[in-house]
């Protein structure tokens, strides 16, 4: 008998969040179990990593096919930990989220969920990003179910080429039409801060933002989400911008001395 | 006469890190100077934002050309405050380093110093990022220094393409060869927790790491500086691997339904 994957699952909006509940239940059959996640919500965390402070891991469920472990770092340093200190091996595949919110655009930069699953794509793990396209705290996740064990079953079967990891973001539907392999949509945040004054006569700044789609083009996250699919879109560790080297050549000539 | 450039300074060793009071040295007079850099050392941020506490920023100096403020937030929080709280308008350059440590091949993803980088290009300023292959708290960056005017020169006539910034790496040389603008090398951190037990009995662990170089060709940024040269390699904000878009097709067909 071919032996059970092991899968590795995290997420940051933190271990009790109603996403990381349901993809623990959605993937339950699927292999042997082991949750690492952050214990307090980490969303804005980016590819943070704990430097300064010791990291800790605190066991809640430990049986023969289902580990469960909560930790004081970011996404990033759970997938380490579960790695190098529960695991002591590379899982079969890395799942993380259900994200309360979109990864879609130019969120995966900021996005902790999306960082756990470059940290795995970077240690050479098939690793996989959830996102659901609303930040409540309770959503129905269920119309997603089958998508995702689809994509968790092709991806334990296939593998995912080196350097390459996917950034799934799910439409809030009661029926998804299905999924469109499709690009990362060009979009920012604009930020605008609400300043206020304290009781102190001191100025302090709230960091809020508004979405701005700048996306010429159809066939993308933001839209496959609009038209009611799942997007996948594979996302790339190596960041050069190829075509912008011979470009850039340039550079390279006539460096002055003031 | 055209009016001079504004130029924001940032990085994520913190505003009287030696390397960024270098890099101020050096940009002093190519503009008007704003400097907005976290008030206490933020490397390993990634590219966190601070969404759960207010801003602040503490004002150090204000001349007519030249303005330095220190805030409490990440680098990225620094670059968004700089644009839309002290400048209120794009700068024309945003710089960012010197960072001691190099930031060349994996170590991108992890940098503080980047992440500002990445920030800027998002909102469609010309971005740098300037890091010198040594963690040491006192390095001479003075050999650096003509590098660093060239490319920053350069950029203000020139800028840059949409959605391209620059990860400059310098190496740690009496004389710098010069510029070689290349690619990313393959390469990433192996975890090696150092897990220790506190007084109270119960364990601990602390992130340490080797560098695994796994690049199998030459022409990439660390073999630059171990050459002799600083690595100037252009960065992309959109991370999709268009290449696997079409391989990943047969993910869109046969959902199932358990």
């Amino acid at each position: 008998m071919k032996k059970k994957p092991t899968i590795l699952i995290t997420n940051d909006d933190g271990i009790d969040a109603q996403g990381i509940r349901f993809l623990i239940d959605a993937m339950r059959d699927l292999g042997n179990i082991v949750v690492v996640a952050p214990d307090s919500p980490q969303s804005g965390m980016g590819h943070a990593i704990t430097v300064q402070t010791p990291l800790r891991l605190k066991k809640r469920i430990h049986e023969t096919d289902y580990q469960e472990y909560s930790c004081n770092g970011t996404p990033v340093d759970c997938v380490k930990l579960g790695e190098q200190v529960v695991i002591k091996d590379l899982p079969d595949l890395l799942v993380s989220g259900v994200n309360h919110g979109s990864n879609a655009s130019i969120n995966i930069v900021y996005s902790g969920t999306m960082a756990a699953v470059i940290e795995g794509c970077i240690d050479r793990i098939p690793s996989v990003g959830f996102s659901m396209n609303d930040f409540s705290h309770h959503l129905d996740f269920e119309p997603a179910r089958n998508i995702i064990r689809h994509i968790a079953k092709n991806i334990l079967q296939n593998r995912l080429p080196d350097g390459i990891c996917l950034n799934v973001n799910l439409p809030v539907e009661k029926e998804i039409k299905g999924i469109q392999v499709t690009r990362q949509a060009n979009a920012r945040w604009k930020e605008e801060f609400d300043t206020r004054t304290d009781p102190r006569g001191k100025d302090y700044h709230w960091l809020t933002g508004k979405f701005e789609y700048l996306d010429n083009g159809h066939e993308n996250d933001v839209n496959a989400m609009k038209n009611g699919y799942a997007s996948v879109v594979p996302v790339k560790i190596d960041l050069t911008a190829y075509d912008q080297i011979d470009n850039l050549k340039y550079l390279e000539t006539n460096i002055g001395t003031d």
